[in-house]
């Protein structure tokens, strides 16, 4: 370590000098105390704050320690906001007072960064609940979410919040898996696209984001939260890596580690993932932040540390820089390994270098930082508002209907267990339903309208429960169906219960052990069509449910996924016509019989065949979406038949609208590849782009293709972009191809890397 | 290619000469086409021979096609006895007169390898049915396995038989699979012992024994056959090889592809698995067969191929020697490749050496070869019944038991679909499954009691069939209850009707989409235990089944597996309490909201755990068996603390037998490696012996075990043996450990390979 930039006392402190300097300058005056001081987070106030994660309590830390815990600096503070319902007023003046606590009781003074989850908005009482992830995916709009993701990392921003916890970019692989809700969808290219979106716009109000969960989470066993992860590197490279590099590619400047080991190796101890393919292959030059506790699981739970201290050493190893949520490993143990010459130094500084010079693009160390922000701020404004509303009214799915919706001047029995339920609007991310919780006497603080609520105000409507999402009497879904035979129709509203480890039906660690409706649900569905009146089914879930025994009989089948605060009211729009459905299936629902795993993107193999008496074709496929004004689809075409390998093809599709109403249609561009080294998806999308339409108007979109979207993790285990036939089948889901266009790559073979083409680029007229 | 012998016109065939030599001047005088048709095989009459297997009638070779096809000389001749039901003499004459021609059509006259199934025992009319694969591995009893397939091989060869498609080797990892009926067990260890005990015996009959299926098939994607593997190597080199590896050591000279894909690469098209792996690291000399129709299918499923002639180079780079069971792409499609150039005659002629030199080995070329097997044999003899016996009663596991069992003087209700069903004692591979279904009118050929007849002849009985496998009526379970009431005791014998693609549930291509017992056999098990009388319920399944909603009610369970002909005599003896239960389960039985894939072969967090609701505790675990007359176990211990990482540890087990009847133990010993550098197994079988004891006898087990049982596949991607402590679990199951010791590996950390040791040392004084 080189101190020669030491000669004016407070060099590191010069905004003007270079970054690297600043740092160097800095590191060469710490002690070893100081320096792993930048490594740790603190989460203040944790015990008191209920049951929200197991292995919780082992790691509390009271506040009474938390000077101690500080007098050599702190790298990062937890969720200040985001632990127990603070208004933000109050917040914003914890934090300041926290951060001068910080600032003053250690040598340097060095803030710490302030990071919290945001998954659906930030997670504070009294913010927006947004929708969750399915529900970005299913707009298919990512400029859309960006402008989401920009409006959360204002708010974030103005109230001293230095980094934010979302995405999540893992692939859905798995249905029965509790987090399927956080995730965007199941298909690389549509979560790396929405994923990059809402990067590109929390990193636009200056907030870090953190790219969760690096990598292979999604794919653990049985779909068992944390369970060993069976994947191969191809796989990992051509499914799970993809939505990585495209959002670094937007600017990510922080990952956090997967919990679950791949073939045996533990994310958190892994230097070929958080090295290797991070740092050297996609050149990161961010922090890489321990998912929670995840260091000591290394020691506790993967039985790949013999103690704390092994896993310290193994975690920064492999490169994770900072420990969260709060001090343990990186502690005392840590210490001790340096002390004893067990740890090295340099590994210390090499995670020292990376928190210091985000530390410094942040800010925190230049003359005048003010850790106080903004205590006036309205994190529920009438602008989140109208964004999460306009977020939830693109995501809703018409999955079928017969032509009962739009429902006008029907008579309503609206039923079931989410129908008169705030909560059913929300994910296990969101504050109420994370924390909120634990603290049944406090306000939800939020107006979240009911679907009952919201369809009220447009129909003459009776409502039922039925029965509770998980039990619930024979009694009570009797009178629903006395209920029901009151109205025209009957809108049932079913789903999940969103919760945390075991407390819902689905979130982080409530895992599905089939996809049957949850509790009795599937049984009040059955005993209100079995009146013989039309049936609406709106699901709001946190994954795919096994709708295929009852769907030839219901009239009309809509998805809300959790549409935020505002999702009651873009489904009543939908209902009632007043908005177009727009939103197309991120997941795939599962067809009679199915077994989990199973995605849409797979081998052939993988789909119904002869070989298997297990059909695995979906209910309803990845992409589809009705519109109650489809498009014209007039041509689609391509003028080239040759693609050249190191270069671009163009497809055209011209759409028209026919119809006396604005509408919108979703053009999906799905790649198959015939023959190729290695037995590849039978269809990937590629592209997708959402097309407004008004009345009568006709629009042509040409999408560039360059070649390097048809790469694939070959033979040789390298990416590769091959010469010979492929097709592009354009259509409107991944089951319904308008046309197949087939194409042949010329010129050389080649091998690509990170810097590849990984979207097309779209035109509208 | 050198022809430096070829001075003696036929040296080829001079017995003395070295095979390597025979065959170097035999390939000097082939043309390509005679070359090419010694690595084909043929299928005479399969267009006949009802739908055995999808894709079949595209590859049908009718009878009047034979002389053509075999102008050149053939490799093989497929499945002459198991197509069809023919008598073994007849068979014995057609097959003599088949290679008569094979022999005197072609310019070197070359007989063919003639093969045949025999995973249940010879797969013929008339031929005894054995207890299928996860009967010989509920055995724990290698010794008895490898005196069956002593017998299985020497009624073969006798004959005129050369080569037997078994053992399968797929490690059991999803029970949806419709062939873990096929397996032997979910651990490795296990599947390698018994099979390797198989192999012994098949081959210490002059039979080729064919190891099925290299590699990964089990592993398909949510156990639906033929799906994609996602695997990475560790879990290849750590589950699925190793039983590869000791049944090579033990003596197979075939092995045969698995047809799935790992990682996208299909086995059928992998070098590094058929020739880098099998070849180069475990030194295999012998012959590799593709399974049925598989080097076709990398151009009609995998898509790896462009058509049949790319199929056929690329099996043929990958190491596949024998096309099966038909000539297709080893054809014309791979003359056509010759000739063009596009195909190296390097790689004919190295398949070519294979089989030639197996075939000189088998003595096919020998001067005085007779093809002409002995037409008076007697397939199904005493020997063979005895034998069936001995396996059937070591094989039936006592699962529960609440002290109703034995059953004497009982007046039984002996109730369910598989009561008095011949066909539930049977595997998939069984003639009388496999082919004799095609052929209703004619007899089954062999004798194959029924439990309810065997059960008639210790008790009074009624019987009652309640439902068929799969459908069934009210009144028909209604009257099974009726039937019940009338007994002291209900039996009721449930489980599979075994099949292919589609005719079983549970069998090849017959894939379970849960593991609920099949069709309506759960409300019938219900209705009897509504009566409230004592119920014993006999499980007779290709696979494990969800007994968990009814296991706390019954009086108690009784698992036979398909136990073969004299399975029934064998489950009666052991009701009845003649046969003291002494297998042990060598695949677990789901728990209670338990997904799958899932074995007890996994890291800690593939168990109970505080991060998932989901609880894959199995019902009853891995080796889990009770006995009438269990014995006592004094001692467990080990002289050593510590063990050389070169060297051996000792573990002694002092059982005694306190009463009155002899009886029988299993010791298992399981490895539990507290801290490695990959996340390991929390319990990893690493030996078992089965242990007779006299009324008062007490016996010492001695293992003694090469430290190369704790080897794993290190972070480098190498097998090593790790210094510092581990476990020995000493226990009847892998959920009841009498004693874990602890042991420190010692000395240098060293790096293993194919010549590891595989398995303890046994001593029992």
């Amino acid at each position: 370590m080189t101190t020669e930039a030491t000669t004016p006392d407070e060099f590191w402190r010069n905004p003007h000098a270079p970054v690297a300097d600043r740092v160097r300058d800095l590191i060469a005056r710490m002690t070893p105390q100081e320096k792993i001081a930048q490594l740790q987070g603190i989460w203040v106030g944790i015990d008191a704050a209920g049951e929200m994660a197991p292995h919780q309590h082992e790691f509390a830390v009271a506040p009474q320690d938390f000077d101690k815990l500080t007098a050599n600096g702190i790298g990062q503070l937890t969720r200040v906001f985001g632990t127990r319902p603070v208004a933000p007023e109050v917040g914003v003046h914890t934090l300041a007072r926290t951060q001068r606590q910080v600032i003053e009781s250690s040598r340097f003074g060095i803030p710490a960064v302030v990071h919290e989850e945001c998954l659906t908005g930030l997670a504070a009482w009294q913010a927006t609940v947004f929708p969750a992830p399915l529900s970005w995916g299913a707009t298919f709009d990512p400029d859309l979410v960006r402008r989401m993701a920009a409006k959360i990392g204002e708010s974030m921003r103005r109230i001293g919040i230095h980094q934010g916890l979302a995405p999540v970019l893992d692939v859905a692989r798995d249905l029965r898996w509790g987090r399927i809700e956080e995730t965007i969808g199941e298909d690389p290219h549509l979560v790396g696209t929405i994923a990059s979106a809402y990067v590109a716009g929390l990193e636009s109000a200056g907030i870090v984001s953190t790219l969760k969960h690096f990598a292979g989470y999604s794919a653990s066993r049985a779909g068992r939260n944390h369970a060993p992860v069976s994947i191969g590197p191809r796989e990992l490279a051509d499914v799970i890596l993809p939505p990585f590099e495209m959002a670094l590619k937007a600017g990510a400047r922080s990952v956090m580690n997967s919990y679950a080991d791949n073939d045996g190796v533990p994310a958190a101890s892994d230097p070929t993932l958080l090295t290797t393919k991070l740092r050297e292959e996609y050149g990161f030059t961010g922090t890489v932040v321990a998912d929670y506790f995840s260091v000591a699981f290394l020691h506790k739970l993967h039985g790949v540390a013999a103690d704390r201290e092994d896993a310290a050493r193994l975690a920064l190893t492999a490169g994770i820089d900072v420990e969260l949520p709060t001090v343990d490993c990186f502690g005392d143990p840590l210490l001790e390994g340096i002390d004893a010459g067990r740890v090295d130094l340099a590994l210390i500084d090499r995670a020292l270098e990376r928190v210091l010079a985000q530390k410094i693009e942040l800010g925190l160390l230049d003359p005048g930082y003010s850790p106080v922000g903004d205590a006036g701020v309205d994190l529920d404004d009438d602008e989140s508002r109208a964004i999460a509303r306009e977020v939830a009214e693109s995501s809703i799915v018409l999955l079928q209907n017969d032509g009962v919706l739009p429902l006008s001047g029907k008579r309503l029995a609206v039923i079931g267990p989410r129908a008169d339920e705030a909560g059913a609007m929300m994910g296990c991310y969101s504050f109420p339903l994370h924390v909120g919780v634990h603290y049944p006497d406090v306000e939800m603080g939020i107006e979240v309208p009911t679907v009952l609520e919201a369809l009220s105000a447009d129909h003459e409507v009776v409502f039922a429960r039925g029965c509770p999402v998980t039990g619930g009497t024979d009694d009570e879904i009797a009178e629903a169906v006395q209920t029901a035979r009151q109205a025209d129709v009957a809108v049932l509203v079913l789903g999940d219960h969103a919760g945390l480890f075991g407390r819902g039906t689905s979130g982080e660690g409530c895992d599905a052990s089939d996809l049957n409706l949850p509790g009795r649900q599937e049984e009040l569905l059955e005993a209100v069509l079995g009146t013989g009146m039309p049936v609406v089914l709106v699901l709001l879930s946190g994954r795919p449910y096994d709708l295929s025994r009852q769907a030839d009989r219901l009239a009309a089948v809509v998805s809300g996924f959790y549409a935020g605060e505002e999702g009651a009211a873009a489904i009543a729009g939908v209902l009632s016509g007043r908005v177009n459905p727009s939103g197309r299936l991120p997941i795939s629902f599962p067809g009679a019989g199915s077994t989990q795993p199973s995605t849409y993107l797979t081998a052939k193999l993988g789909t119904r065949s002869e070989v298997s008496n297990v059909d695995p074709t979906p209910l309803y496929p990845f992409g589809h979406g009705l519109s109650y004004h489809p498009a014209t689809w007039t041509t689609v075409g391509s003028e080239e038949r040759e693609w050249p390998t190191d270069g671009v093809c163009r497809v055209h599709v011209v759409l028209r609208n026919e119809l006396e109403t604005a509408t919108t249609e979703v053009v999906q561009l799905y790649l198959h590849d015939p023959v190729a080294e290695v037995a590849r998806p039978v269809r990937l999308l590629v592209g997708a782009v959402k097309v407004h339409l008004e009345p009568g108007q006709t629009r042509t979109v040409t999408a560039e293709l360059h070649a390097d979207l048809t790469s694939y993790t070959g033979r040789s285990g390298r990416r590769q972009v091959d010469t010979g036939d492929v097709e592009l089948h354009v259509g409107t889901s991944s089951a319904n191809i308008h046309t197949a266009l087939r194409l042949t790559l010329t010129g050389e073979r080649r091998e690509v890397g990170f810097d590849r083409v990984m979207s097309p680029v779209f035109e509208i007229r």
